[in-house]
């Protein structure tokens, strides 16, 4: 794997030298034109790529970047592949030179990590990251140079990774409006179990339970269970990529999940202090997610 | 149980007599609330009653209407009290003479009917209700004359129940805006279970899983898992006296989703095309509500 060098004016460092100026973007569905919208706007050269022609027209059509490849080395590639794909983006853009340094956006980061090194790539100029934003629509239609502000950004660098690398990707974050916080791959990954992976296969549960129902039953579903099942309507590939990424975490929380509820279906009949205890926990939940939430 | 003849100038009849005009509002809740400024706005004289002096005295405050009882029968009284206390509520109301013609806000049916018909009530001039608007906060401050517009409102009139009552109840659903739909007390229940009251219990269980979570997993709780929570914040008592109002089709269905919950976990290792159909259901569920909500 050949290293690549930033050529700047005066020889400054990279990781002196600031905040990238050119970066390319590969992938330019929802959150990669989102991000190449913010970089844009904050007077980056953003370079968008994508498999697919009518993605990366749209992206460019919406004033996200220009389509193709720099001629020279972009400071930073930001692969918003689906996590699956990752791997091999990456080895791919590595042996092209496409930039200095690397990061992603999957929801998942241990397996990705350990796929990029099984094909041979640069760990050292890699960075996972994940952007805790998005939505269940999908395509550069919905994508929007505010998307990141204020929202966490998840870091992964390793002990292999460069300092000039994560001051890279850092940059980019906050150029996008988010706050950087660095963790553990595989931590990371257990954390999002919970709080996103579960989450949508719950979701996914209950909009399948109305997938056949009657047009009474639709009239019955209130906002509540709107609310509730909104994440279920995400991209079915996306998503089996993610949650077979991190089978391990998901599958052991859900099978935790599933026997509370079979737990919390004995005890409606039996035994009500077992089920308000349930939804105080629930209360609880929701009332340290409104603090958090500022 | 004394029967009530509502005296109108002309002798005209209970059932053509036209909507009501003097309703009484027990309970002073954010529903009941609600429901007594959308029949203020549409000129109905309108009586609010509540155990809790500061509930009706807020009510009052928001112009919802007079405190205390009528001194003449009122054409209609609305009980917005929890499922639980409705019978004893009816019983009580219906002894003291406070209105011609009965309806209620729960989210349960046949569970009240069995225990008011226990408790001796006049179920001729009853009528079940349960207007699908709300929300997880609660009191007279979150009250809102819009809540019902174009939302659908169950009734479940019984055999015995009188045509005059059915008719007070549907003209005072329509003066909130809302749709009158009519089913039996047993097919709503099991159909609120599905959209309803196993969705609290889930959003309950996800939100619960955070209740003592540390600061970062707050952090990495994006908008997908605050939307599929939200019902969570709902209050413990009212759900307590919902769900155990229920219990039977809410256990059901709740055991059949652990279950299916169980499954995918361990399709998540082995079988990816189990994962895919629920995903895919999912989908199909979102793109159905999606086209029900207009």
């Amino acid at each position: 794997m050949t290293g690549w060098v930033v050529q700047r004016p005066g020889g400054t460092s990279d990781h002196l030298a600031g905040p990238p100026r050119t970066v390319a973007v590969v992938g330019t569905g929802m959150i990669g034109t989102s991000i190449a919208l913010a970089l844009r706007r904050a007077g980056v050269t953003v370079h968008l790529l994508d498999q697919d022609a009518a993605a990366v027209a749209g992206a460019a059509a919406r004033g996200a970047g220009r389509v193709g490849a720099p001629a020279e080395p972009a400071e930073l590639a930001v692969l918003a592949v689906p996590p699956g794909r990752i791997p091999a983006v990456l080895a791919e853009k590595q042996a092209a030179g496409l930039a200095v340094h690397y990061t992603d956006v999957g929801s998942v980061k241990a397996t990705v990590l350990a796929q990029a090194e099984g094909l041979g790539c640069d760990l050292t100029t890699f960075v996972g990251g994940h952007p805790m934003a998005g939505g269940e629509r999908s395509g550069p239609d919905h994508a929007a140079a505010d998307l990141f502000r204020d929202r966490t950004w998840v870091l992964t660098p390793q002990e292999k990774t460069s300092a000039s690398a994560l001051s890279a990707v850092t940059d980019v974050v906050r150029l996008c409006g988010a706050h950087p916080v660095t963790m553990a791959a595989p931590d990371h990954d257990r954390i999002v179990a919970r709080t996103s992976h579960v989450p949508h296969v719950l979701a996914a549960a209950l909009a399948a339970s109305v997938a056949d129902a009657d047009d009474l039953t639709l009239r019955l579903c209130g906002n509540g269970f709107r609310d509730t099942t909104r994440i279920a309507g995400g991209s079915v590939d996306l998503w089996l990529d993610i949650l077979h990424g991190n089978a391990g975490d998901v599958a052991e929380l859900l099978t935790d999940l599933a026997a509370e509820l079979a737990a919390v279906a004995v005890a409606l009949n039996r035994d009500p202090d077992r089920v308000a205890e349930l939804l105080e926990r629930g209360n609880k939940g929701r009332v340290r997610l409104t603090a958090s939430s500022g």
